[in-house]
């Protein structure tokens, strides 16, 4: 296999990795133009600008996951069906330019009586059992829509999203909790233990949010560390709904500030964590582009 | 008793109502002048404008309920703690002027590891005990923050808040759901009662919030319907927490939009229901009235 050229092109940012023939990094780039920055629709103008070095040679091949390939990107990359591996990824690519550029597509989950979808967050998927060795497990991706994904036989046979990010940001800049909360304040563990403790008492994440709000008015929970309890509100409202077994391993691929919190609270719960950040992202392109051989 | 000048002054809105000794309502008025509304803390000013007239014959009393007794307001009136009802309101009343203008104090239920407040709710809640000629039942005032309270021999035992109505709007308006959502369509019924359906399924409010935009992606759940659906989720999810008993009884006290779907969702389980509004408001403070002889 040539170099890959890897992009992941997100909503707010656009990422680019320049690949050796065993996936390691020998360039990266980024840039602020996520495709809702993207002036005219200009997404061709834009990769060319990024990337027209890097497509030089003879046999490159680009491959892009992410919102790229969403209604609102360069080109609607249909949803590929669960089950589904790097081998489903590689026969339903989105061609640009054949051979050459490819939009990723995401996947849906539609066994259940609620359709879901993801769109990147498969390609890391696919990175972390490349780079963990695994071809089962259990794998969260946290965020503002944290993706909770089932894999047996290197496919992903389900998943489900949960808002827990985007909620917390909700509660944090528009509710009334946000006169009692220091949003920015650094992670308060024992708070933020508290909070995911609290979110199995089996009394709801509605009225365990209005507790931000009274314990405050007790003078029990100072403005510091009631965004941290918040966040384990919400994360143990998330880590509530999973089958998790005692000493079962849970693999977590994110932003570092992000998985140490799934870590902690997994943790507390008796599984083994492995954490991945965004070097699953080029792995799992990696691995599509080899499925493609 | 003389006549009673009863008074609901909340955030947004100051009401009031002239009643006579049997608790007739002789004249009423409303004022955009909420507790947040009040130039310079000047509410002796803003309530003698309004009810000066009203509070002229000799043994006049006024009662004033809701946020004008908090931190906020025109002075604090401290929670009283539950078991409460109205006697115990009666005894920690908040004097203004000994004997004729007085703030009624708010609940707290300190019972759990969590405290909970309400300010307001509770005069309801002990005027609806009036009009419908109960001392024990199950409370709900739906809103904002929706209030449960257990009552028995005549007083709040303890209640929960659920940010159901916040949260709601939250979604409704800040959140990615917003863009396919048309938030002021009116009730689509059926919409409504899957969202309360799909509540009890087990996966979590996190996660069934995603599928508002799931299904609108899979042209499975239009804009009009969908805030029915997003309205029936939540408050799926608030009756979800509740020890409702086939058959048991359920008072709903609020506006009518609202105290309508409570009740459609409540008879679904089984409930009987009686909805009351603003009238329990004049009741309860009649009965406050009443344990001060």
């Amino acid at each position: 296999m040539p170099h890959l050229i890897a992009v992941d092109w997100g909503t707010s940012s656009l990422r680019g990795a320049l690949l050796d023939e065993a996936g390691r990094v020998l360039e990266e780039k980024s840039a602020p133009l996520g495709i809702l920055n993207i002036a005219n629709g200009d997404f061709a103008g834009v990769f060319a600008a990024q990337f027209a070095g890097w497509m030089k040679p003879a046999g490159s091949l680009c491959l892009i996951s992410g919102m790229a390939g969403s209604r609102q990107g360069w080109v609607e990359a249909p949803y590929v069906s669960c089950p589904a591996g790097p081998a489903e990824l590689a026969k339903a690519l989105h061609w640009i330019e054949r051979g050459r550029i490819a939009l990723v597509p995401g996947l849906s989950d539609t066994q259940r009586e609620v359709p879901d979808v993801m769109r990147g967050e498969e390609v890391q998927i696919f990175g972390a059992m490349r780079l963990a060795g695994l071809t089962d497990g259990l794998f969260v991706l946290p965020g503002t829509h944290s993706k909770w994904a089932t894999v047996r036989d290197g496919k992903v046979m389900g998943f489900r999203t949960f808002m827990t990010g985007e909620v917390f940001g909700l509660f944090a800049q528009h509710s009334i909790l946000a006169r009692t909360l220091s949003a920015d304040a650094p992670l308060d563990e024992a708070a933020f233990l508290q909070g995911v403790a609290r979110a199995g008492n089996g009394e709801g994440l509605l009225h365990n949010a209005f507790g931000v709000r009274s314990l405050a008015l007790f003078d029990r929970l100072p403005p510091a560390p009631s965004a941290s309890y918040l966040s384990g509100l919400l994360i143990g409202e998330e880590l509530a709904q999973q089958k998790i077994h005692p000493n079962g391993e849970v693999i977590v691929i994110g932003a570092p500030a992000l998985t140490a919190r799934y870590a902690v609270a997994l943790g507390k719960m008796g599984a083994r964590v492995r954490t991945f950040g965004a070097e699953a992202t080029w792995a799992g392109l990696m691995a599509a582009a080899g499925a493609l051989q």
